[in-house]
């Protein structure tokens, strides 16, 4: 099992951005979680991270084919970023959508999520962790059955 | 550590309950594998249901002061649960919202949801795995520092 | 076949209640129309009335099993009460939403009705005479065919 | 009693239409029911169906001196047609609304409807048999006392 | 100078419909004082009244090219007659519009009217009066100078 | 009779502001034709103009025990000058609404008109007639019958 | 006289709950302070909380028949309490709306509240005075006149 | 292949009708491209215009068995036929609607389309092109593959 | 203590307006109702009323420094009064809103005030009471501890 | 040159009204400021400010005869003073909009504000500098080009 | 005559991008057949496709001194594709919006669609034979006057 | 002192770009004139430029930490580019906004600007003087006080 990990715009910054709010792990620190994770479970992970939405596209085309699955932190597209959006529609795999602190309690709950309908599993609030909790998941609606996840 | 877990409306019925949305497990399965977390953990943890708005008040007055945060499904009180809400607001406790399936996908981006904001960490679409998801959270949280937390 | 009448809060109240509005029939009255209509058709029904929200699921929970259809006046949950139309729509089984008066005249077109979507038919404004009417509607539809009520 | 029955675009095309959602009885079929329960109850019904708006008024003026009741079913007049809605609420006779379908099934509970509040009775989904159980209830309401209806 | 006047559905019915409201005068009232203005002006008026919006067109059609200019009471297609604006517009004429009663007291004031922003000027609630004063209106503004009243 | 005519903030400029639009009569020509068509009527006009809305109170509270009905052009107050919206219901008078130009067509269809709903007639676009037809429409109702004005 | 209390979900919590906002008395003292208003005003007052909505209905069903007036703090049922609402309603009495805290300080002032409307009387942010407030209050309109409160 | 084409109100004026934003052909001269452009690929074509939505119906209905595709330009009926809308929903035909202008810059981009999700192909601002391309598209389809357009 | 109380638009009326909505007491009997209900505690009160909005905030300029606490019924400038609202909030004064009558029963629960969420405690529909009410809860505050109201 | 400065309601209390958000300088300053800055420029300046808007109208239509440029602070009237804005609009005088502190991040940015669509240049948060800036910008636009400002 | 195609984010998919929905022609298939649609015409066309936005820019910017008319595709731009709307603008060269599928299928018909207003001619749902379209409708209006298409 | 300087897209072709609109100056020339008023003021001042809102972020990540505050004119970023708000927000800089034109006279006054909320000043309309007056500004708050600008 393979899957791709999409990091939105900012989160370069992770470890350096409000640390009360995202947390003081950079996002190296997150990604060598996410990898001893597969290690352990024995499956690949994929990460990039971008401030451009062209540039997540471009990863994302290049690499679909060889995906089961995909964890994203859409970051600073949540509200507005359709060309993301339609592209992991287009991609028919499941994708768990991350957010590192409770969005709705920055934004209110009014703000527009794009992301929020299309995800198979939402997580927020949880750090770091997020990312785990996802990767884990995905491997067991894999393993779990035949079929792919529902 | 002492956490509350508190399942709202028609939550008795999990297992026989549309489980192609939420899944084959009972609440007793789940509360099972809580209080095998806990152990594991070496914390406490209640669990409470009911199909009475007033009662998971009742419930909730009697043991907040013996409790250290809260995870909370509203399920069926999701939109208009506000007695619920201000209830929880009341404990000053962290709660994690946990729902079983990621309700977006069947109400719309735009149901209204009364917890949103007030969640410390929000999870949705982990069936049973995000109530143990949110128990290991939420002790991580409380043995990571001296202070209680963020 | 055997039907379920759940009648909602305040509705213990009828005959008492602004005769003008809800008519001078009691419950009481209205459950012995609908047992000889049942009778005549050679059919049973079993209703059951509560003010609080989480009763009548307790009541759908114990009985759906045995339940073939539901007539449903959910008088003040109209517009809120999520709880009731998640554990109708839980059960699978063909829904008439009956209102003793025309409530659109009292509260307006655009009040918020909950169950106006998932009713298989819709019935306001005929007073008691409209529960025996979706119960005459619900045997024919069951005999009609061999296949369940579409 | 003489009660008028109106019936708005494309009933005409009924068994025809959508079987699935319109059943299979025609409009003639449904009049020739009328003229039964009609006969039946001792009074007279007249029916008028037209796909232009403007002749269901040119009807309802020449005959509305002679009818103490209305049956309508607005069909693709539902939303927006307020010649037929102003011209029935000068007729000052009560109105009961017939919809075949469930109509807020299809359209979503948003859609607007001009005679959600001015009808006296709203029946949706029963089919051709909501025209019977309203021409019933009017007759009821007619000779249940001295006084016009409701 | 020849004025066309076109009367929306139901208006036929004017004198026999609510005169609480519209007055007690009827159609044939207002067109005689309206042809006794014309007469006492020196100019020509046209009426035309019909519950079919495209038997309005027709006519409108039929006549635009004699006319100057246009005296409308949109009657019931006041909210959602997009057909007859679009017709009105074409025409490139002036237009009053006028309605016997003050219409925002029935309706309230946030009902549509799509002739609101199109009328060169608006006139509601003088009765049967409304018309005069359109017609002495335009005379007026046709005869004040050498161009086309603006 | 007695009808008082209160013109709102701005219009001691008529003749000079925007001619185009609200001609070049003055607001003391308007005066002397209301008086010289007072005369002809045989009853009295009082005109008050104000640049301050409390003027417009003040001026009223002290006359209205003396009028009959009002004359209201409330040019710039007319989304939301609710003080002279509260004065005028007050009088319990009936009250004539007149604007100068069609004021929708500069504003746009869905601009908040306060005094929409609460005047017996409106007038828009007529300009400088508007007023002398509002008075001679406020003298017709008041001697047309022994009652006053409905 | 006999005057009803009703009060809502979470205020048996009073004195413990948010004591910055709601006030150090608990539901207890305000009960006592208001039994004592009515010895001193020589009249009987009944005090009923739950945080069971049903049960507040149940209540009201069993004692409205002896009761001149209510007083209703509804707390955490004021957005959505329909049922409630209902209740009240149909009680024909005159209900005077308690909040302990300023509410719209804390929600904002656009938050639904079902009761606004119909409350005859409205006081928030007067803390535990506010009941004895509407207490006086009612009992003044009683014995005022004759005839009820309007 | 048999392609109908219906015109709706005001079409009838094409050439005459504001040139600048219609164009100069006439509606004849539409249908003759049509119908030489029908010949050419060897299909039929039949056109029907009315100012009248009734007769708009009347048409269909009594064509629709014998057509395999529409082409529809709703014109005035675009904001609010519903009766044509659902007309069209019935035949089960595959439709493009053409526009012969932009619409979206005359009426603004939130003017309601009552058509803007059921057409199978959308065509806006090609003037009489649209039609001819419409047609040539509707015949592709029907030739390309031996099922009906998708 | 000093204690200003100001009073908006069309308040002057008080006694002769609406009497069956705001009561036969004049303003006057009002300030003298307050005058001795001061003079019973011991402390000052400072009464203006001014139809000019600009009149109550020269007013306000001019005493807020001698000023503990605000009276304030806006009345006309309830929804619109900006610069009323604007000299409140700068003299960081607590503010008391009074309304004699139930103002939501007549404008419709969703009537803008401006008022709603600055104001320390609001009273509605308490008649001239609320002023007394206002002044006592003010007193009361001010004395019960060395800092100011909170 | 000569440049008008329009100061609205409270801004009177420049200096005293909270100083961390408006800043220190009183209005008598920043009119020092504007006149040093004309005599420098060689242009002249008058100032006038009430908490009046109808003396803020009266002030304009006494001088904007003379004026060839306006510089606007509505303050309260921002939202709502569509008379202010009427007479601004009139002058036909290219006006600069100047706010002390930047009001979106006071009010949220939501809040209506009237002067937004209409005002040649915005200039909001650069406290009493806003003023100079507006001037000076104003002279060169005067100066730059025989025409005056677009 | 030298025509600019701009194709958005994941149109370089094309083929393999869901092609139920979009058809399986390659964008380089469309290229071509652009191409020797341009042959055929005597004309030139350039085409440009990017998943970056700003790379978009910068194509235009570069070429559009260059170009006659605009063919764009926005894509997943559509609703907030803000910059490219301006940079279009900006050119004004007239543009023809062409989507492969009728977008509101999929988005429903209240999606926002920032193109919507400011194309000459919109397409949508005619898949690849879109551009070919839009292509000689550009070349038609081109060389048919002297003067540029309006 | 150092001031970055952020241009969004479309900006490079100022001086081209609709010069009645942004004015004849070039970018280049922005910028020769902050740099000489830099000089003049003894700071510093570095810009960029791009149409990648991506390319932006990376600039500003690279150079936030020598940046004392930033001067930006989002552009075609204005209604959506959250992925640069959330970059600017993160920095804890204080910005100026500067828009060239006054754009609400172009887009309206309803237009989603989210940046508006978050700058610490606001300019717009006073064309290349806007962005000199906001770094005279930055400078003047830089210096004033020991702290930072507030």
């Amino acid at each position: 099992m393979h899957v791709g990990v999409l990091n939105g715009p900012n989160l370069n910054r992770l470890g350096k951005r409000q640390p009360d709010r995202y947390g003081t792990h950079t996002l190296a620190d997150i990604v060598t979680d996410l990898e001893e994770t597969a290690d352990r479970l024995g499956i690949r992970v994929s990460q990039f991270q971008s401030n451009h939405e062209g540039a997540l596209l471009d990863w994302l085309h290049r690499h679909q084919e060889d995906l089961d699955a995909l964890i994203v932190n859409p970051a600073g597209l949540t509200p507005y970023g359709r060309p993301l959006y339609d592209a992991l529609c287009d991609t028919g795999l499941p994708v768990v959508v991350v957010h590192l602190s409770q969005l709705y309690r920055y934004y209110g709950a009014e703000t527009q999520d794009l992301f929020r309908e299309m995800a198979k599993a939402y997580i927020a609030g949880l750090g770091w962790r997020g990312y785990r909790v996802a990767l884990e998941y995905l491997h067991e609606q894999h393993t779990e059955a035949a079929g792919p996840p529902r």
